[in-house]
């Protein structure tokens, strides 16, 4: 299976997307919240995002959703700072919103799927519209 | 204002997206939980939507953040349940995501920007990519 991070500006916000996660996802993977500064539940930090990443680590992948600005940057930062251990061809940002994204992800995490799969599948959520 | 609705599959989840907008916002306006259902912590229901409309409701208009299915689709049932009190023209579903979305939005909310211009600067975020 593929492990995921989520990485909002908010840590609490990120915990209720994992709950949701948790209640819906039909398959049986990790969810780890990479959010929030150390002892701040507001912002983001690469150590934080780091540490998320390595405990979400499967030699099938990471996937890691973020919301905008400092929680892409500093998530790009974190995988920057992965020692050799961990394969950082198969760690990737999604690009997909931090809800839906993995919800979408979550439903064909079905340990077969591989990485770029799921991250294709992700590109066709953006072309999806909301409004007819 | 334009007044935003959060419509999530999860009801502690959107709290979490008002909360943090509440705290990120340069403008008062008003965010109104529109997610789960009567009694229940998940899923959605036109009623419940329909009464976050109102009461989030401005001449400038309303503005609803979604996440996926159910919640779209529930939404567009509740805008038909509203009396002609409510001028629908200016009630809006957001083609954009549920927690970048209002984040991006209640940014240009000043009380001058017009509900379509909002509309149209979240159809620009849809072209932006998290992965380079």
């Amino acid at each position: 299976m593929i492990g995921f991070v989520v990485v909002s500006h908010s840590k609490k916000l990120a915990n209720e997307v994992i709950n949701l996660c948790n209640k819906m996802k039909a398959y049986d993977f990790s969810i780890v919240n990479g959010s929030g500064k150390e002892g701040k539940e507001l912002g983001s930090d690469p150590l934080v995002i780091k540490k998320a990443i390595e405990s979400a680590y499967s030699k099938n992948g990471v996937l890691i959703f973020t919301d905008i600005g400092s929680s892409i940057s500093n998530t790009e930062k974190a995988i920057n700072l992965l020692n050799d251990n961990y394969d950082k061809e198969k760690i990737k940002i999604a690009d997909a919103p931090l809800v839906e994204g993995p919800i979408i992800a979550m439903a064909i995490n079905d340990g077969k799927t591989a990485l770029d799969n799921i991250i294709l599948e992700l590109k066709e959520l953006k072309k999806f519209n909301k409004t007819s």
